[in-house]
């Protein structure tokens, strides 16, 4: 037996699915609908539909799935890192990949006052901790240097396979980590 | 003495202007009020708001813009590359910068059938070209892999810039812009 969730998370559910399909600025009557949840509800749990976006955001399980992709990888940061592009060369060829939400929660979000915001900034700063510390480990002689490069090779991946998932730009960015990976001293 | 721009130009400077700030979701009645155009004039020359903002982006001058930081740069292909990377250096650490145009509207535009999406991959394509004839001229054992590696490189410093710009992506996408070069006989 399922309990059947709150409005709390059925608005969650809802606005993760309509902003990752139809964009952030999809319409509040939509995201109610969809989680069949009065108005009231909304404000009391998020204060508003730009309240809720950002819980969307801080929410989500990006930075979880990366850490389960590198512990399946074993214990090799190498291996740990590689397996992140692995994973977007999956993820980015999937007829429903339409491009990172983080990236167009940001670019869509023109209001720089918008609480999103520091949402995608804490993400990306957590996913640079995640890449500096494997790259630590790695023994690369500028870890967050290394982890700033890997960024970059991940937000290009994602941006770039929405408009030419064709060229596979993961495994591109996979044979760059490659080259970023090998600049640590050898054992 | 200056000629005032007709309604066709006016339309494309204020939706070039507004589409950047305010993103592709900016209204018509705004891009109206700052052309100064009447409503029936954008349905004449573009057939209504998607055909305008189609325009804007094929209309762009970023690949010649690009073609020009190349030229200043001299004949050496390395150099004509990595002074693109110099460029998104410059572009990345404006103020004004709120991201790649194509990209913010290729993501904000979640209806596949939007004429904007053919745009954007004309110019991502012929940004490939370009970078494919470069890496050909420097002797890249596969000059069209490494264009899309470059792609990747400039689409994630533009991405990655709109969040963490203090990080300088531009920078770290060169130093791997770099190792793509490297990868070409030497002479």
């Amino acid at each position: 037996m399922t309990t059947r969730p709150g409005p709390r998370e059925r608005l969650l559910d809802a606005a993760r699915d309509l902003t990752y399909t139809q964009g952030v600025h999809v319409g509040v009557d939509a995201i109610l609908k969809q989680a069949n949840v009065a108005r009231r509800s909304l404000y009391q749990h998020f204060g508003g539909k730009d309240g809720l976006i950002a819980e969307v955001l801080r929410a989500d399980v990006g930075e979880a799935r990366y850490r389960q992709v590198m512990d399946e990888a074993g214990d090799d940061p190498r291996r740990r890192v590689l397996a992140i592009f692995d994973e977007l060369e999956k993820i980015t060829t999937r007829p429903s990949f339409r491009g990172c939400r983080y990236t167009s929660a940001e670019l869509a979000l023109t209001d720089p006052a918008h609480p999103a915001h520091a949402e995608v900034r804490a993400y990306k700063d957590g996913l640079h901790q995640l890449f500096t510390t494997e790259l630590t480990r790695h023994g690369h002689p500028d870890p967050s240097l290394g982890a700033d490069q890997l960024l970059v090779l991940v937000d290009g991946a994602l941006a770039h396979a929405v408009t030419r998932p064709d060229s596979h730009p993961a495994l591109a960015a996979r044979a760059m980590a490659e080259l970023v990976l090998d600049r640590a001293p050898q054992p």
